[in-house]
């Protein structure tokens, strides 16, 4: 029986999983890495997820296509580019995959794209022909998608709503160098720094964060009554309304899916985030749906397979 | 030899082309016609059509497509939504058109759109996979193209990009009832009026304008040295450039072509609108390519009759 393979890079281990052509996650596996740069750190890979497939009554000849995402760009030509957070030579592990899985076709996506896909595939967007994946965690990624396809850009540039400018007026900097992007409100530690920044307004003492992206004991922060915690959340709200109204002018999707991490608080802000898009949005596009990814952690994984059998 | 028709549907007349099937503009004839709702309107059309096939050695049994592009939003299944500016039954010469051509495969499509698909058929944007045609007269209109298809959107706004805000201080309405649209600024009759307003502030009389659409004369009187013109097409091509770096984090086009009316003015403002555009833009997309459309008026044309080919 045909298998494809979906596996997503993380900075120290790879989730791999083993699904039926239709789409069916028949079997998973966490294989340890560390940085997959040699032919050995090949070796562990392709050894690891020849182990997946035989414990699962598999074999290599069996796998039609890998696809395996990465946090980085990957263009339109399914080129990787500057890989920022791992180490990974993307060259020497497709040949190294080549080698072993003969029949496989392999591809490369970047890992918010892969999650539009595996939402597209087995998820919320399934039958969508356009929807954009918002992916909320330490960042906001995003994945495009239109006519079915996932939109990678022609310098891999596709999709970073994150950098959406929404405030032209801001003076701190993004990550990226540009001031007033959607990340620096809407992400996980967006939400936390404009937390911070109400509760000194406020001159009162900010509950206790677990980490800088903690989201989670602000949302229950919220739920318990905090002004300032609401004020971050209406924030996050805002600025996320109005960023995905500006994608709407320009690619008029059928949905809006909100993914990652901070999905988890989807419920306390749904309402929030749907009237500010509808606020801010083109009178054409005002029923636009904004729904949860259905995927959790595993979209990406779903999606890099889905990837590998678009050939 | 089969050919296609494409079909510029403006208010008072259309405009027709008979093409090869590989791109050729063969031949093309204005038709009168004022609103077009009854059958007597629609037989104005095809007879129209006829003896623009006969005068050129054709016949309607030649054509295999009809591509007719009209001024309002047109979903991606080729429903025709709400016209604002023309009196059209679209229904009803879908049914006249198809009545006389019967080999033909009918398509409606937005005019800006329209345009973006006749430049990526037969000019600037030839064998490019993706870009966007930003249509600057009146108003501000676009054409998005990805995976060489355009995004007409789930509601029909895709493309909107002259509704992209680029100025949320803004206090005086745009068409749309929303505030701080690119068309506010960039659009003719924004150029226009940024330009008065420029004159005011500095207590000169504005130059003899030809209505409120006279960019040609602005852009003579920047040339001329008048500082007033000068401010207003420096703020056009700061919000145009802002938001082509807004639309860039999103799809990520190969390159940007600005065509409509004011695209006459491209070599006075194109270093300006490249300069505002990698200032904005996020660092992986700061190469690409700002360029005028070639097609001019013809792209519409071109654009319709391509999308008729489209099956």
């Amino acid at each position: 029986m045909d298998k494809v393979l979906g596996i997503d890079i993380g900075g120290t281990s790879i989730k791999a999983g083993m699904f039926s052509t239709e789409g069916q996650l028949e079997a998973a596996a966490k294989i340890p890495t560390g940085e997959i740069v040699s032919e050995a750190d090949f070796a562990l890979v392709t050894e690891g997820l020849k182990k997946l497939l035989e414990d699962n009554g598999a074999t290599v000849a069996d796998v039609v296509g890998v696809g395996l995402d990465v946090p980085g760009p990957v263009d339109d030509e399914g080129k990787v580019g500057m890989l920022a957070n791992i180490e990974l030579d993307p060259d020497g592990l497709q040949a190294a995959l080549k080698r072993t899985f003969s029949r496989a076709n392999l591809a490369f996506v970047n890992d918010a794209n892969a999650a539009a896909l595996g939402e597209l595939w087995q998820g919320t967007a399934k039958d969508a022909s356009s929807f954009v994946l918002v992916a909320i965690g330490t960042g906001v990624g995003g994945g495009v998608v239109t006519d079915g396809k996932i939109v990678s850009g022609a310098f891999g540039a596709g999709g970073e709503i994150g950098h959406i400018t929404v405030n032209r007026e801001e003076t701190a900097s993004c990550g990226c160098g540009r001031q007033g992007c959607l990340e620096q409100y809407a992400s996980a530690s967006g939400i936390v720094r404009v937390y911070k920044q109400e509760c000194k307004a406020r001159g009162v003492e900010p509950v206790k964060l677990d980490g800088p992206t903690d989201t989670l004991s602000i949302f229950n922060a919220c739920r318990a009554g905090d002004e300032a915690a609401q004020a971050a959340i209406s924030t996050m709200c805002d600025y996320l309304g109005y960023a995905l109204a500006q994608i709407s002018v320009i690619m008029d999707p059928q949905m809006y899916l909100i993914g990652g991490g901070v999905a988890g608080g989807f419920k306390l802000f749904a309402e929030e985030l749907r009237a500010a898009f509808r606020k801010y949005c083109l009178a054409p596009s005002v029923s636009t749906r904004i729904l949860p990814a259905s995927l959790g952690n595993d979209a990406a994984m779903y999606g890099s397979a889905f990837q590998a059998m678009q050939g």
